[in-house]
């Protein structure tokens, strides 16, 4: 089934879902994030078919989310890894990682977490703030079409 | 294409993309989130097939992410409304949008905003923290299985 792109919509969130939405492609990130960096081991840790995976690959690579790299140990391998565009899909796995936790897991079962490397403890959950600090609820964000953005915020 | 289950990960953020990681189903919570409670408006919206629309709306009802209830004005229609445990999910919502803005949009076209009704400006910047508020970056975190999780952080 060919997919409607949505690469030209005004919706930031519907143009990101149309580069990562696929469901393999956030555990890949995923699992660079953890220290991932080659095929074989992608593929072991996702147990995804290697076209699949070889695909998504090519793609995070031209999107720049991922650079290659010759392998670390001087092997004939490549490597893969996040290019600062790719680090900074961290909050959205974060949040997607909080909401599982939250709505997902019965409380006896076993979960991964997410911990600062300082003290060990899981990370502060992810809060929407508005620019004065204050927490927002859902209801108090309002989502403003782009070209009356433009006009309101003084914005492009 | 049968596609593998990770409904019984020990990740929380791919027991979650298992629920929602769906192209669609992200951009239907997205316009839930604006509004949008029928049928036929969900498919003006995202221009997506009845059939398609019809069983992501079905899955998030069936998973407490979208309640089903009689038209607010006495009609015949249904109207979706979201859940607390939906409208939990605005945080990865935002993660998306941010993220987007940033990377999938040139300077100078049109992007639209989710801003704060209060103060009608767009909000914080979404931010890895620790529990002390210390701002994270990627290389700063962590993760860590479940399984030791359970005896380091003494939580399940």
């Amino acid at each position: 089934m060919k997919r409607t792109s949505l690469n030209d919509s005004i919706c930031p969130v519907a143009r990101t879902l149309d580069l990562i939405g696929d469901w393999w492609t956030l555990l890949i990130v995923r699992d660079a994030l953890g220290g991932i960096k080659r095929f074989s081991e992608f593929q072991r840790s996702l147990g995804v078919a290697k076209n699949i995976l070889s695909s998504r690959l090519k793609t995070l690579v031209a999107e720049g989310v991922l650079d290659i790299r010759p392998a670390s140990d001087g092997s004939a391998y490549q490597e893969y890894v996040l290019t600062p565009k790719g680090k900074d899909l961290y909050p959205i796995l974060i949040a997607l990682g909080q909401w599982g936790h939250q709505y997902m897991f019965n409380e006896n079962e076993t979960c991964s977490y997410a911990v600062d490397r300082l003290t060990r403890q899981p990370l502060a959950a992810m809060k929407l703030r508005a620019q004065d600090g204050r927490e927002l609820a859902a209801d108090d964000i309002q989502v403003i079409p782009g070209h009356l953005a433009k006009d309101e915020l003084k914005i492009n």
